[in-house]
């Protein structure tokens, strides 16, 4: 097992550059943190590069880690790598995930993210696609970045779920509706309470930023565009609250 | 109006301090940032002893904020007091909220929070409660303090709307079951479907600790246990988006 012990070493200055999201793009790397992402990764496949970690008993069961190298850091080096206040103690280098061509289907349910901005709202909408049994999440022009770690921790491992993937969602609202999956925009102006629609075997949900909301332009393309009523005071919903009412509203259980 | 130009200053000291939960019970004040949050609580009431700001523009108009007293800081004694990465210019220290005496009434919604931990997702299920038109917000022991900034920030102005209490949940349970409220706790174990339940006029919705759920004793009072099924591979759901789920499935619209 290799060691680092000072946080000049180079793979501890890498890890610290892949928080920039043009370093992650250029090298093709993201780092996750805590041993359930580690352990989730490991289910996925063949992501994971190298494990760092502050002690051996940290580390998953050896025949799930297969021959990945571990290096022992201390924990200085860990605090220093670490995003989090808390470091969990183990840290892994990974591979990007290659973008899979997914093909919209009838009967199955996607959400499409417009430009939201907050990573702990996307990895939530994400955890919330994997939890009510989404196909894909498509990520528009303007959305934060999915690598970025404050996203893949609020995924809480559904990043490793669902496939997540950057899209043009004009071309992609056009996808569903010629594969008869009918597409909701969200919208508060001209839209419909979400009741008023039934629950649907499939469809698309577009959700967007956390103050303009979905683009005008995508919102004109859509077969309906709805809204969560607001009852009380609050001027609005966060939007990763109103994506899980409405999923979970829209989808039709069988 | 007064100056303020350097952090070392006793006001910026004192508002350093009141990030401390044992500090604000003790002056019994606490700390908002922003324009949004000033003129909320400017609309409540009295509540504003003291607003600082970086520039005279930012202040909400004279006749709303009437005879509170306006200090103008530099830009590094606004950065030094904030407790956000991007200071809004704008800060107000405010005095405590009083419990009120809210006695649980039939047809009205109340949400339970037992033990939840992490300050945005309390903000946002009072952000959550407020739109969907929740009487009032519970706080059982354990859970994080209101007066946090972070839960402040995360309710967008909610905290002013809903009366937010700290209370003695097993109480308050028995209390609105006495009043024909159901009450309703959110568990995995034992519990049933949450659309097993028929929307209702009124209920009482306990949500818990971000790990542990909601505490067994808790559970065994309640009228009914129920759940938001998972569909996808993801463990469980966000707390505020289950809550988000549960009282706009259970609000019954008249």
């Amino acid at each position: 097992m290799k060691q680092i012990d000072s946080t000049k070493n180079t793979t501890v200055k890498l890890i610290k550059q892949l928080t920039k999201r043009k370093k992650r793009e250029k090298e093709q790397l993201f780092v996750i943190e805590g041993r359930h992402l580690v352990e989730e990764a490991l289910v996925y496949g063949n992501l994971i590069t190298d494990i760092f970690v502050i002690a051996d008993e940290l580390l998953p069961p050896e025949e799930k880690r297969k021959n990945i190298p571990i290096t022992i850091v201390t924990e200085a080096v860990m605090k220093d790598m670490s995003q989090t206040v808390t470091p969990p103690g183990i840290i892994a280098l990974c591979q990007m995930i290659p973008d899979e061509a997914v093909e919209p289907e009838e009967n199955e349910m996607y959400v499409l993210v417009d430009n939201v901005q907050d990573p702990g709202n996307l990895g939530t909408i994400i955890r919330t696609a994997d939890a009510v049994g989404a196909k894909a999440v498509i990520l528009g022009e303007g959305t934060v970045d999915v690598y970025n770690d404050k996203v893949i921790r609020s995924t809480q491992g559904s990043f490793f779920h669902v496939p997540v993937l950057q899209g043009e969602l004009e071309d992609w609202i056009k996808r569903c509706r010629d594969n008869s999956i009918p597409v909701f925009g969200t919208s508060l102006q001209g839209g419909t309470t979400h009741t008023a629609i039934e629950p649907q075997p499939g469809f698309a949900l577009i959700i967007g930023n956390e103050g303009a909301g979905v683009n005008e332009k995508l919102l004109e393309k859509t077969d309906q565009n709805i809204y969560v009523p607001i009852y009380g005071k609050a001027e609005s919903l966060n939007v990763s609250v109103a994506t899980g009412i409405l999923l979970y509203y829209l989808h039709k259980v069988n």
